[in-house]
């Protein structure tokens, strides 16, 4: 997926571009953040995404100036980060964080056939919560009309990963400071039931057991 | 610090203009996501962040391709968002999640004053770790000359902020199925010492009372 455009200038020993670890990043992270460019002014907006193979979806409202935009043809770029700690360096200079992003560019492509349409609102309720579409209602056409769904072709991308202790400078190893990786996660707390959830139906197991990404499996 | 390009067309009651809320969302977010243009493609880099007053800074290497770009008066586009939660709701369609984030446009001003460098470069440790700074070794004349750091104004923003329950079609308020929040939050670990730190270091309470917000200090 490697192109000149994305190729990692700063720091390249941090680049991947291999499918297994673009598809890993974008699937942990719960939002995107995407670019585009209206009247000479970049905009970034946060969104959700969700990944069917090598197509990365976004989706919002019919009637959204961003979709709109959007549908027109227009270069865009959709980036993730995933922010795995603190590193505490010795030096100012050599504080860090450890982190998994993927940059993405590309031609944004309006989702027009209806089995697609649904397939990619099926993968965003997946990808806030594997499991929850079919315990929902699905949507009725009037709700498939009123949105609309975007797609970015994964073929001009890059992964930048940063991982372990600081790394310092030789002459400050001698310092008395504490240094080292301050771990951070996105953790679930206790569900909330809504207002008006009926008391018997307790929080189903993939809300229980919530965790984003294969790594926090493990642990 | 509301305009025209900066208002918040989709769903507008949560949007929020204020000063307040708006350096409270900066504050609490340890990444943004910053937005420029380069040949006609929008890119979009995670990169750290710090607020000092209406000023927001970002750094990098002097040696940086986008740090060179956005030093000759572009627009740019900074972008943080913080994820509190799942919103699980009755149908697909009301799925969301539960967010405050910040979108800020302007042009980006290079810091060429050394105070005003060295300010925002302590600015950048405490942002990760408030405190971290008195403890560390200070930059020396190189680092600080192979750092750029540039800052956009604080003064076209705004903010949006979704909170509560989902909010479902009265017809399906009465499907058997759980509705409500997943509240998340990005949680500190336990630290990982560096395998070069003396083992009669202990991490400082900065770390092992360590979050990130006002909102989770008091939780």
């Amino acid at each position: 997926m490697r192109t000149e455009r994305v190729r990692v200038r700063r720091l390249p020993k941090r680049a991947a571009y291999d499918r297994a670890t673009i598809h890993a990043i974008l699937d942990e992270a719960l939002v995107c953040h995407l670019g585009f460019v209206h009247a000479d002014q970049p905009f970034v907006i946060p969104t959700l995404h969700a990944r069917i193979g090598d197509r990365v979806y976004v989706h919002g409202s019919s009637a959204s100036r961003m979709l709109g935009k959007l549908t027109q043809g227009v270069s865009a770029c959709i980036t993730v980060t995933l922010i795995d700690g603190l590193v505490l360096a010795r030096s100012a200079f050599h504080h860090s964080i450890n982190y998994r992003s993927v940059v993405l560019l590309g031609i944004a492509c309006a989702v027009t056939d209806p089995e697609e349409k649904l397939a990619a609102l099926h993968a965003f309720t997946d990808h806030l919560v594997p499991g929850r579409w079919d315990d929902v209602r699905s949507p009725t056409p009037q709700e498939l009309k009123a949105t609309s769904v975007l797609y970015l072709p994964l073929q001009e991308a890059s992964a930048k990963v940063r991982v372990g202790p600081p790394v310092d400078d030789e002459e400050d190893y001698a310092m008395d400071v504490w240094a080292g990786v301050l771990p951070l996660r996105l953790q679930a707390q206790r569900p909330e039931a809504d207002p008006r959830l009926d008391a018997g139906i307790a929080p189903p197991g993939y809300l229980t057991a919530y965790h984003r990404g294969a790594a926090h499996a493990r642990t």
